[in-house]
């Protein structure tokens, strides 16, 4: 049975109950959209707090710190900053990553261990350390601090990526901020993810449920290709909404994991939707596969293809491109069974090219949603993976990141 | 012992003695640069020929045919046309591949069974099978028309990729034309290719060669991560040399071996430099791996990557992307064992980065072809990789490739 969930309008972070947040410009991302380039998440409880991290085996120092110190039951707070990855800079990188959470943990006045710390921008340069002891001083705290927050995350992201949601009956929220854009694949396709809530959630749960609801939504994402050194998402559980502790296979259990979805599925939606130079949120359901394995591949290499990518950009129906990203996907495909349409226009039946509107599938490629359907018609797995179209904007964003 | 090798100047494949090509407009590749499209290669004598086809789970039906037919000792022909992959075509298209062969054998008078075919083009078209048929009648054979063989196969390429060498002792010669430029990655990334010797070869010892030497070519050249269902690798000795039978394990296979991976090697770094939209050649040797296949994934990964082949475009010395792909590659990699250069530029010793005069690190990078050389200090095997920078024109020419 689905759970009642609604969407809290401006619903961000800081939207289930203790969590503060505040953020300031330290000068450490000249870029900054918004003038912010550090951040604080702050929870009033101490927080039941897991997290998931980068697969690349070049680990950013503030990786390797979160690593460290989870899972906890005490985590308070998490600083964060744009502008420097902190990553390929070894034992000065990791000293660095420390002294930033001592810091914030100064500023707080809580224990230092049960601060995390983040990091996102260029990599192989060293934490400004000056700026950034400068920079936290300056942090004030509030409960509609959220969307400071989301903004002071930003790289070349041109959006905050923001989300809440209230679970009817068990009456609590599950609230996040997100940050993508470039170096994003099915890797732990998010760079920065911060979730919140204020349920009360059995550790051993919360880390099922955070790997299930990630599985699903940010590891289906793919920008380019690349995946980042610095890649975590976190989860903190402070439990001041009051409810019965949330244990695996209850109803509540279920509830949760499905609101948990929702917020990271928002989130990843809005991480494709906004990739770099991205015009076009691309959306590929693969269905009739013969395995989950099979499923995920399909859709995922589909929605890499870089040739898919520019032939949506230019909302050209050449679906030969998505026939032949299935084929090298490793994916089970037998071609005289494939069933594919785009935006609901079935273009391919058993393998074989059917007569189509030209004019009709070039404006549903023209839309800013382009919804990609695929049946392998060999079996009852299905997974669905975002991503967007491959523009010109993103390679002058990319030829020019340190330059 | 390293054989006397010397390229043949404007060699092609038809260099070696007894092969003639020639070429015409069908009128199928309505953008065909030189404004041919269809091409036949013909040897005198019937010649020992095997093949390499793509990795592709959708296998165009040229692909099918030559793998029907191979290996042979009596294949006397090949015939190509630009503009319609013949792929995800079903039934028809096998047919029309059969029809393909059967008029190029009719036209030549030669047993239709000893006919191969190749396609490249859009997929999911049907063979315009009345074009082919007055096309195929207009070709007139010559000695010297390897060139005009080259460009009929060609498709979004700019220039044609020919090359010959001559083996000095056993006096045969190697020589080939190749079509590259988009949906080109490491599972046999080249399109088409056709070699030819007139070199005698034991038809075992020439599977393994051409094994050997696509290996270490075509597949470890990527333009952008596509693998096409048409990628066929043909190689025809017609043994016109007069030399003995080159068998494994003497000191003419050897001979044989080099020349081949030098003319595969110069085709392949011919189909990166031409890739599609590029205005460079990457070259990524990797050497200090702990096994080969570790250096292998460690060097396709990195020139693969798109934010490093649009950092290339820009010129930007944004190393990090170089350790973030090395990271994610799935080579055994140590951050603190690294070392990294560019142009010869030494950016990062034992995973640190190091201080370096950024204009002439982008001064290396202005140039049209970019060494990126890295030492992972883990053991001794290496390889080597090729690929393009990614630019604009990339997305441009694949926006608009059927519209």
């Amino acid at each position: 049975m689905e759970a009642e969930i609604e969407f809290i309008p401006e619903g961000t972070v800081t939207s289930a109950k203790g969590f503060q947040a505040g953020a300031a410009f330290a000068g450490i991302n000249k870029k900054a959209k918004y003038n912010l380039d550090l951040g604080i998440l702050f929870s009033k409880a101490p927080s039941a707090t897991v997290g998931l991290f980068t697969a690349n085996k070049i680990k950013a120092a503030p990786v390797v710190l979160c690593q460290e110190r989870l899972p906890s039951r005490s985590i308070k707070a998490v600083v964060v900053n744009s502008g420097c990855a902190n990553a390929s800079t070894g034992k000065q990188g990791l000293a660095d990553a420390t002294r930033m959470a001592d810091l914030a943990a100064e500023r707080l006045g809580v224990p230092p261990k049960n601060v995390l710390v983040a990091s996102t921008g260029v990599i192989g340069q060293k934490l400004p350390m000056e700026l950034l002891m400068a920079g936290i001083e300056q942090v004030t705290l509030s409960a509609n601090g959220g969307q400071a927050l989301a903004r002071a995350m930003m790289t070349t992201d041109t959006a905050s990526k923001e989300v809440a949601v209230r679970v009817r009956g068990g009456e609590f929220i599950v609230g996040g901020v997100a940050k993508g854009s470039g170096m994003i694949h099915p890797q732990l396709g998010t760079l920065l993810c911060f979730l919140t809530t204020d349920a009360a959630v059995d550790m051993d749960f919360l880390g099922m449920a955070l790997k299930k609801a990630v599985d699903i939504s940010f590891n289906m994402v793919s920008i380019d290709g690349d995946t980042s050194p610095n890649d975590t998402v976190l989860i903190m559980a402070n439990g001041l909404g009051g409810n019965e502790l949330i244990r695996q296979k209850t109803k509540a259990a279920a509830a949760f994991q499905q609101a948990l979805n929702q917020v990271c599925t928002c989130l990843a939606k809005a991480i494709a939707r906004d990739g770099e130079g991205a015009s076009k949120l691309i959306e590929v359901a693969v269905s009739g596969a013969s395995s989950k394995t099979s499923a995920k591949l399909a859709a995922r290499t589909v929605v890499s293809s870089p040739l898919v990518k520019a032939a949506v950009h230019g909302s050209d129906p050449n679906w030969g491109r998505i026939i032949a990203a299935l084929g090298r996907s490793g994916a089970e495909v037998v071609e005289s069974k494939l069933n594919l349409s785009i935006g609901g226009i079935r273009l391919v039946e058993g393998g074989i090219a059917l007569p189509f509107d030209k004019k009709k599938a070039v404006l549903a490629l023209n839309d800013g949603e382009v919804f990609i359907s695929i049946n392998l018609n060999l079996g009852r797995a299905a997974a669905t993976a975002w991503g967007c179209d491959l523009s010109s904007e993103y390679v002058t964003i990319n030829s020019e990141y340190t330059t």
